[in-house]
């Protein structure tokens, strides 16, 4: 009782004040269960009054017991999911909804903002084009700060993109790529540099593989990202293992967020339990490093507190909501994002793909004849059991599986729409959507093995070389 | 109940078996108090039954609940401490002796091995010359493995040597140059290189300090250790901040050790707790990977398996402990160790010294007037409260800091035995015996501030440049 609650206080960010309020809370119920003195028990719900003060001056929110700060909402802790809520963290994704994750709950929950017709529309003001049919169909949904991003670039100020991947496998399959086609186009329509994390440190401590194995992925699955056709000289690809070998402005920023986040908060965020190994416990801030531009002194010249955006699928949110929580107290900006709604599995929109099977997706390795095979054979349809049935009550696009993908890869809107139109009236059959969908992604997956067949080794090499890009600053 | 309790156990470390049993403990009273069916507690019951067996066969021992295995006795955590037992972590050293720190419980709780009569003698007979006066007067007590770096070294196979500093100030003080005057005489005697790690990194997340000034007193502390004569072509001094950007084999050994630490063991052997920050708990990794040769490619010529022998205070026997735990298991050789005894402060042995209070040490930046007036003023004494009762009882040497300080540096084994004999009997005043180790103090401090000044930036860079040394691997 020695402390003055108020001491230090301002310094806590909003998670570790509602950690704050919810142990003092607990100290209170467990003095009163213990019939301790009046004066003590008295003394401590002063505090805890204190500390409720606090955390309102400081969230703009009354604490409730449960319900961490806005910006930070628990996941996977079993504490804050409801029933018939959906779990999405970065390790899990499940929905008992044949539509899917619900997202609209999702942005809720996680207190991210809705990516609305406001925003795509101010974008296409500041960008002078049709914005990507990804926004325009809802695929990259929620956001956070994507308006300061907007402020900064129509003040010509500069901002950076970072994105990545945890190369668990050598097969990647074509829902890989939709935050590298949605981040190529951002990097083409404001020009600007890109970084590329490879987090094969991750995959070593989460997986039964070795060093050698997470770095030799790394590597694989770089040739499959440089071939989305990435500008070698606007982008830097980066392995952990690597990159933290040869920068020392990186580890400086992951040591910074290691000393700010605490393991009650990581066991908040991430669910880690103390069995856990001390890497993954560690781990949240290697992948927030790259959000503070002083982890890349040779692209930004050793410039600190140029702004990041981070186009991701929302279940890498959490380390960015903690990033975010951590960003200030280091004296760098809050990382911008925009969150992409899941690659549903051929078999249905109830789970996220795995990589380890082979049936659950379309993999970049796939020949015409296993993408045709695959699809006619797994893609989950929303189509009537009978043709007369079909042909009366019409199928259901929110269900199909194809017409899911052909809302990712086919480009044209007004094609699009014809398909929904049809299928849904019942005069298109699953097999004639199945057809347009194999007629897609047939000449789409060969002509990426095209693309990719050209990334030499030494072309990898030279993306994953630590260097200027074409940017001045 | 699903896993075989056989299952994978081989792979387990003795401090994991250890808790699996203490856990499967657990889970039979739980069972019994909720008065489970009795097939589910006899199964629980053989289950423990089997873990205890496997448990007995890997380590040699009994489970006894609460009291892990030899090699990994807990600390700091208040389960295994005794009352009257001394405090000892790499935070703390506290004991109410005024003899100091009981060495020969500590070797018995740590799970070490005494430095006996039998080892100096085949240390001398190895070396062909007579031992270091810290070995001879038990100021290095304690170790693990020397006979097998002898076994080793009389086999023409090499090792290294590895020891470390955490910059916590500019101010470094005589007690803090012990480890590094006995890893020069180490290298020397026998001829091989020398890695010393600064541990800014931990010094930015234990204190209040930035990261730049961890640095600063990083390459300042470098230069009183290059003071001690270490030969530049043998020896690379490194900075984490700096050597982590700079390797990409030290990060990966990091990541090793980090994949097979849980935070259960880092709790029980450092007492870190759910409030620590992550970088806290994953910390050890960092002093634990150069102990294993692959952290210094430049070195070793990529060469894995070199013995490493550490010279080092008892207090930092926890990280090594971990380190020899999980060496094995990611087919490394254990780093063998050599233990000194604490450095008394001026007032006593009951604690160690502070680097932050400048009265209680002789540091290495005071005018020989002030060490003059430190030890009159502060040394604590063992004579008698009168010259009388001195002259007829004599002092006491066990407790007498003058003495103590001048069985670290006066090298003349004669000098030393007929100081003691005189002022044992009382022959020899408190003032005397504190005139002879001023007169030992002055002109070697004063020595090490003349090859300090010689010490430029330039040569600190060139000890901190990762190279070959002078070896062939």
């Amino acid at each position: 009782m020695a402390d003055s609650p108020n001491c230090d206080l301002k310094s806590l960010s909003p998670l570790q004040l509602f950690e704050r309020v919810t142990e003092q809370g607990e100290k209170v119920r467990a003095l009163k269960a213990g019939k301790a003195p009046k004066d003590e028990i008295d003394a401590a719900v002063r505090m805890l009054l204190s500390l409720k003060l606090s955390y309102k001056t400081t969230t703009g929110q009354d604490y409730q017991a449960g319900l961490p700060p806005k910006d930070l909402v628990l996941i996977n802790n079993g504490t804050t999911k409801e029933e018939d809520e959906d779990l999405v963290d970065p390790w899990n994704v499940q929905t008992s909804n044949a539509k899917g994750v619900d997202y609209d709950k999702l942005i809720v929950r996680f207190g991210s903002s809705k990516i609305d017709t406001d925003l795509i529309n101010r974008i296409e003001r500041a960008i002078g084009q049709k914005p990507h049919h990804f926004l325009r169909r809802g695929i990259f949904f929620s956001h956070r700060d994507m308006d300061q991003v907007l402020d900064a670039y129509e003040n010509k100020k500069p901002f950076y993109l970072y994105t990545g991947r945890g190369p668990s496998s050598q097969a990647m399959h074509v829902g890989h790529l939709i935050p590298f086609l949605f981040t190529k186009w951002l990097q083409e329509v404001f020009d600007v540099p890109l970084v590329i994390q490879l987090t094969d440190d991750e995959k070593y401590l989460w997986k039964d593989m070795t060093i050698e194995k997470a770095y030799e992925y790394a590597k694989e699955n770089a040739k499959d990202i440089i071939a989305c056709g990435f500008d070698i000289n606007k982008t830097f690809i980066f392995s952990d293992l690597d990159y933290l070998g040869t920068s020392a402005g990186f580890y400086k920023n992951i040591v910074k967020v290691q000393k700010h986040v605490t393991f009650n908060q990581v066991k908040g965020i991430f669910g880690f339990t103390d069995s856990d190994c001390i890497g993954k416990i560690s781990f949240p801030a290697i992948q927030a490093a790259p959000s503070f531009s002083s982890s890349f002194p040779q692209i930004f010249n050793g410039k600190e507190n140029i702004q990041c955006l981070i186009p991701c699928a929302i279940d890498q949110d959490p380390y960015f909501r903690m990033t975010r929580d951590v960003a200030p107290r280091i004296g760098q900006p809050k990382p911008a994002l925009l969150h992409s709604v899941f690659f549903p599995a051929l078999q249905g929109a109830q789970t996220k793909m795995s990589a380890s099977d082979p049936n659950s997706s379309i993999f970049l390795t796939d020949t015409p004849k296993q993408i045709k095979t695959k699809i006619n054979k797994h893609a989950f349809s929303g189509g009537r059991d009978t043709i007369e049935e079909h042909r009366k009550y019409g199928g259901n696009c929110d269900v199909d599986v194809s017409f899911m993908y052909l809302t990712f890869f086919l480009e044209d809107d007004d094609r699009l729409e014809q398909l929904k139109q049809a299928y849904t009236s019942g005069e298109l059959l699953t097999g004639e959507l199945k057809k347009v969908l194999i007629e897609t992604m047939q000449p789409l997956v060969a002509a990426h093995q095209e693309r990719r067949k050209q990334v030499t080794d030494e072309i990898v090499k030279q993306f994953m070389t630590p260097r200027k890009l074409a940017f001045e600053f």
